[in-house]
């Protein structure tokens, strides 16, 4: 088992980097957006970490960072352990985090104890694995499994219109290699927090993460007319917000219809523009993201979706409603093999354990393209709420998901 | 008659300060706020015009600028003639200027035919007419009129925090003169372009100003829960975005119930924090601008407004509303006696003229408190589209406008 009270401190030191107060919950908070500076801070005492523990890093063109410890058999493809420390901008100490740190407890617990393993070990840390500041999330990950081409993750751009390629540049971490993991790994295994309620309402030590939702993300600009607050008939609008507003309502009855299975939907982000008290919205823009454990339901809902627009277009006068995808994933379902195992661990030792359905995306989700991969959830405090500087795990529960983690690890490294 | 095509080119001069490209319409429209660099220019190019024109020019504490042109009878309290140069976010060139420019121009054609009048004829331009970057309307005015405290507009900060009087004293207008009117004018006059369809629709040269409508702004603040977007179940939210969206489609059924009287609402500002894809929105921000020409319904829809946030916070698990009041004014009804001679002036003239009620807010409505008070309107293109880079008026529309409010205020500086 591993040391609880190290993870912790170096989960507290990382969250250090970045750190914010919250106003409105009066919350010290973590914001540390990918690429930022606060992200490459975090990323060098990741390194150095890693060096210290005598890993071998190394660092790929979409800025994954890789730290490597040798097996007993040399070429033979690696047990991978993953996750990202990039953040949202109002998050806490665990997202993400707790994974890799987790990783690195794994690799100093077993150099403590001289263990070695016939396969070799890799943390990796993947970049923009929250999407929010690129607009596509798990990227690094996505780039790694060869599912988006390193070319377009270079090309993305945030609100200001830096350019990932051009950012990731000047933080220093563009590095020198090849962003396919060749061979693939033998195995990806991955602790997160659970970033829900499920675990902590039924008191479960773990969750043995069966899979991914789908996530469909797109940008919705709807154009009016700026006219005068004052002076504008009502009916010779063409108000963008009022549009906007609805379409962030709708969004909710289409939840609330049950038409769509588990469908959640969120609007995270809506601007109007210019934006002043006195002037009629001439643009609003504004995220869409919705999830679905089922493809067939996230289909019909961005159809649906998509419809309504074109409706409000051709019925509101003045009205244009573009849309632009930013990240789209189906449902994952973990490898069988393996989620057995992490099961079986969890009962050697002795810890409560249910199958659980991820409603976050994950770095796994990318890499079940390429190796089988599985997840290990840590269980969260007040209902598990994340992405929030509310966010918080106790040290026993991250401690005891790490175990597990450490427990999966080594099976398959032996194997 | 005044010279229409140097009123023109002043226009047209005066639009080039603070000039920028319209994405969405293609249009070169105008962007000069308040105490920005580019209103700055603009107050800079207006005091060597008025002194070019022989005019003595003074600065007040808030930043207004008068220039006077002296009368036969020395002493007499001033015919003022005023508006303002600040504009909207995504202004035309119209808005404001017009009147100022078109009371330099009566001065220069009064000087060039020699003209002297009793009383002194004074040109005002007002700080902050439009009220967008430091949230009150008519603030120079106001201040002027003694309605709102030269401290209370001094301390008020705009989207940065920066303060009115800081802002002020930056760009060197923090004037030396009190900002009282000592005497009261004897009587004020303002030309402003309409701002709305009525005079373009019938067809009419000019409006006769019977009164502006009441204004209401308050800033609304949702307070809900940042929370994940994924994984957070939809009954666990407390999502500050949703509440907004249904406070602004709100203000849509109150307008269309009728039961408030003839009144308009408009959500011009709407933010969601921390405005991130996957994060439930912990917080909106949205000002709430509510016109009435009905000072009862105004009251009415107030308070029901109110009742429905309370509603919204009682009802809804952890969602907090605050309001703040940004700007209240009530209908305000222009002089009887100025209102017929101006429509006198415009039979003289042989313009075709019709009473209206304003749909904006003016700085003539302020002055209303201290002396007698009328307003011209200009007719605009396009329905009267205004606070956008569409807003247009015809040489023609603007010197028929400009020519009545020379021969208004030339009888009343004879009097
Ligand atoms: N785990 C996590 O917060 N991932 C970010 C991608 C998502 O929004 O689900
Ligand atoms: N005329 C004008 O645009 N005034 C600004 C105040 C308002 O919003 O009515």
């Amino acid at each position: 088992t591993v040391d609880g009270d190290r993870l912790w401190r170096s989960l507290m030191e990382l969250a250090e980097i970045g750190a914010y107060e919250d106003e409105q919950t009066g919350l010290r908070g973590v914001r540390r957006l990918a690429l930022t500076d606060a992200d490459a801070q975090g990323r060098r005492k990741l390194v150095s970490w890693m060096e210290e523990a005598g890993l071998t890093v190394r660092v790929d063109a979409v800025g994954n960072i890789y730290g490597r410890r040798a097996g007993t058999v040399p070429d033979a493809p690696p047990v991978m352990i993953g996750s990202h420390i990039d953040s949202v901008a109002t998050a806490g100490a665990f997202d993400g985090c707790l994974g890799v740190l987790g990783g690195l407890e794994i690799i100093r617990t077993l150099n403590e104890r001289g263990i070695t393993t016939r396969r070799p070990l890799e943390i990796a840390s993947f970049s923009e694995e929250e999407g929010v500041r690129f607009g596509t999330d798990m990227l690094g990950s996505a780039v790694a499994a060869g599912r988006i081409p390193l070319e377009e993750a270079h090309a993305l751009t945030d609100a200001d219109g830096l350019a990932f390629g051009d950012e990731l540049a000047r933080i220093g971490f563009a590095g020198p290699h090849g962003v396919r993991l060749d061979p693939p790994p033998y195995a990806y295994v991955e602790c997160h927090i659970e970033q829900g309620p499920l675990l902590f309402r039924s008191g479960t030590d773990v969750g043995v993460v069966t899979g991914t939702q789908g996530i469909s993300w797109q940008e919705i600009v709807v154009h009016g007319r700026a006219a005068h607050a004052g002076a504008t008939p009502t009916e010779m609008r063409a108000d963008a917000g009022l549009v906007a507003a609805g379409i962030v309502r709708h969004l909710r009855t289409m939840v609330d219809s049950g038409d769509y299975g588990r469908l959640r939907a969120t609007v995270g982000h809506l601007t109007l523009h210019p934006g002043d008290t006195n002037i009629v919205p001439a643009r609003a823009d504004l995220t869409v993201d919705l999830r679905n454990p089922d493809e067939e339901c996230m289909v019909r809902a961005e159809e649906h979706l998509a419809r309504h627009l074109d409706r409000l277009q051709e019925t509101q006068d003045g009205v244009r409603i573009t849309t632009r995808r930013m990240a789209r994933t189906s449902p994952v379902a973990f490898d069988g093999r393996l989620r057995k195992i992490v099961a079986r661990e969890a009962e050697a030792l002795g810890l409560t354990h249910s199958p659980i359905l991820s409603g976050a995306g994950h770095d796994a989700q990318e890499m079940a393209a390429v190796c089988p991969a599985v997840m290990v959830f840590a269980r969260g405090e007040y209902d598990g709420i994340s992405h929030s500087p509310r966010e918080y795990s106790t040290a026993e529960s991250c401690t005891r998901a790490i175990n597990l983690l450490a427990a999966t690890a080594l099976t398959l490294a032996d194997e």
